[in-house]
């Protein structure tokens, strides 16, 4: 079968899909999540991964893989534990397809609807990250949405069983198979790109590198995070322990994560949060990289150069630099950040209230780190990724982001020139919200 | 000063926008509705357009100009009443900015939002319509973006009038007027395409090839309908007379207008209905294309070809096609739709049912006219324009198309690890909406 039967397989499966009563859909959630949790799929899944991740091993050291792949690569138990908890997350959410989101009477006899709908067939192209394949799934299934799913090679067997698995459920339950469908070649991606009007949306998730690519290769909307380059401000006053806290945890709880920091600011005053996090940091293993205003306090710190202000590392590495205050700060936060996700450290609530107002990014946060930018913990169930974009959907996109809407007007044989001025019925519209 | 600078200062000045109360927002529009209906304004903008008209009527004597766009140029006391009117509505309707969509407890004291905001600077290329400008400057005003805008060249000096009463508007109420910038020069409209990160939408009107021009020059998304292909399907057992009266206002009414119809499709059962809709349309001057299943009721009729059914006219022609029932007009529709706005005639509520659920488009009605696919009618004020996009905004496109959200996160020294399975702190989200 060629790709673009397929996908017009897919676009028909999607149909029964986004025909489902709400409960039918969930029930494929909470299925694929008991299916997932059965001691012997997950041996089966794990042996795949295990075979993944052997590959990626010798890859690694023959130097071809860079290590943070395989952290994303590897599964566990906490780790499907966390996808399962998310699929039930999901599933027990409020559905929310069919949505009367306008309904208004333009005149006596003429209603109007506006109904959220399903888009249609989404096209995803992932790293190499099989719990994605999961999220990505139910996010789908929940979004009444038929996926074309392409997974980064070095997780090909791991995507193999788990998307068998996500089929078997959906047969099992009278759905077409071909609703989830899986490709497994690179070339594939390219056909993909091309089939505009096909697939309604390309969700990009990978190197920025490869964002811009897929980008410039396609005219189907494509939904995508171009770079993660998030900052924490310390803003006298503050507690220490509290900077300390959070910056270590925003930049190891998992540095190769988009929404981990890259640098961290200060200012004038902030100086002993800085030299708790410091500490706390070094401790950890991070290289810190300074300013000259960072390293007169910190000496043996290393030089940081304008480069490192621009630099996604995606690794225990960290910029620091001081700022003049919170116009510095902002200033800094303008011109470097990738308006994914920033955060305040400060117990000055009016400094807190001005960076939450004027601080243009998907996320702002306040004493919290930049790591809860997240489907997951937003209590979205789960997250297809995070969009830098301002259109759609801004920050972790769930459900919500894979649906979009139709007009439906009801009349009673209504023509537009009788509400013209001076037009021949000489109407008037209510406009009135029902 | 160059385009770039004027931008970032349109982009300042929009935060000055944003920053306004509700009341100050919608004072603007007032004022803007009131200083257009003053005589004196409208007798100095009348005089700027009959420059326009003038030169147009010129250039089309020497055949150089198509005759729909002189309509479209025009200003007459009807189209500014219904401008002003359709400012005075949007200003009425609630302020969208800073609504708190998501108010969500992760857990105690860490509180999440999402909150409205405007775009930023939108930059709007328009056709040769006037009272678009006037349109164009209330949405954005309401939605607190500043705005580039490029008006077709042959209304330049209308565009010049009424910018310049917009401007002093904004001047008058303490807003600096670099907020609505009017561009005059084509060659500006490159400039505007290539400045990513400081343009956040580029809304795009006139030719589908235009469009595809600027979708195929830009990084920055692009908001606009491709093209306007929307059909009028007459299913038995309908009213001849309401068959009739629909298809002549949603072809004659404004025949340049992209919800005009361009196809009429009738099943076996609808010839009286068919036979109606020919006397009204034949004798408004409509030319008729018919398919050889019509013109064997029609013999008269000029045959239409395959190329009819892919063709927008924008002007007083109609193909007409007979279709094997519901069936054969939804894959018509499917096939040949631009996705913009399908109808049907019909007194059969379940075939109006399925019609209503299964056609994919951004608008879809029973028993009224295609010409309903309007801001203005639908409530929403005034519109940008209709969009056949899937994404952000579908159909026309008011305020809330103009808006994006921010998530607003505030903690008390969370950090993400607390909350993982195994995590040092053993925390769990509570994901409470408030």
């Amino acid at each position: 079968m060629s790709l673009r039967d397929g996908v017009l397989e897919a676009r028909a499966a999607g149909r029964t899909l986004a025909a489902l009563e709400a409960e039918g859909r969930s029930a494929l959630l909470t299925s694929l999540a008991d299916a997932l949790d059965d001691p012997a799929t997950r041996r089966e899944v794990f042996a795949a991964n295990a075979e993944d991740l052997a590959a990626a091993r010798e890859a690694e050291a023959r130097g071809k893989l860079e290590p943070a792949l395989i952290k994303r690569l590897g599964l566990d138990e906490a780790k499907l534990d966390s996808v399962t908890d998310g699929l039930r997350q999901l599933a027990a959410l409020p559905d929310l397809i069919g949505r009367v989101t306008v309904h208004r009477e333009l005149d006596e006899g003429l209603i109007l609807q506006r109904v959220t709908c399903p888009l249609g067939v989404l096209g995803v192209v992932f790293e190499a990250r099989p719990d994605a394949l999961v999220q990505i799934a139910g996010l789908a299934w929940k979004s009444g949405n038929a996926a074309v799913l392409k997974g980064g090679r070095e997780a090909r067997a791991s995507n193999r069983a788990l998307a068998a698995v996500a089929r078997q459920v959906l047969e099992d339950r009278g759905i077409d198979p071909g609703a989830l469908l899986l490709l497994e070649d690179r070339a594939e991606v390219d056909t993909l790109l091309g089939l505009h009007g096909l697939i309604d949306l390309v969700i990009a998730r990978g190197s920025s590198g490869f964002v811009r690519h897929v980008r410039a290769s396609t005219r189907i909307p494509v939904m995508a995070h171009a770079d993660g380059i998030c900052h924490l401000y310390l803003h006298a006053p503050t507690s220490s322990a509290m900077a300390a806290k959070i910056a270590l945890d925003a930049k190891t709880g998992y540095p190769a994560a988009c929404n981990s920091i890259e640098t961290l600011l200060w200012n004038d005053g902030a100086g002993e949060a800085l030299d708790a996090a410091v500490e706390a940091l070094t401790r950890a293993g991070v290289e810190l990289r300074g300013c000259a205003a960072t390293r007169e306090r910190h000496p043996g710190m290393i030089p940081a150069t304008d480069l490192d202000w621009d630099t996604e590392y995606g690794a225990l590495i960290l910029a620091i630099r001081k700022v003049d205050g919170m116009d510095g700060a902002l200033a800094h936060i303008a011109a470097h950040g990738s308006r994914h996700t920033e955060a305040i450290v400060t117990d000055d609530e009016a400094a807190a209230a001005r960076f939450l107002a004027e601080v243009d990014a998907a996320s702002v946060f306040h004493n919290a780190s930049t790591r809860f930018a997240d489907g997951y913990r937003f209590g979205l169930g789960a997250e297809v990724g995070i969009s830098t974009d301002k259109l759609h959907a801004r920050g972790p996109v769930g459900v919500e982001g894979l649906l979009t809407y139709r007009w439906l007007l009801k009349g009673s044989g209504n023509a537009a020139a009788d509400y013209s001025p001076g037009g021949p019925g000489r109407r008037r519209f209510t406009h009135r919200d029902l």
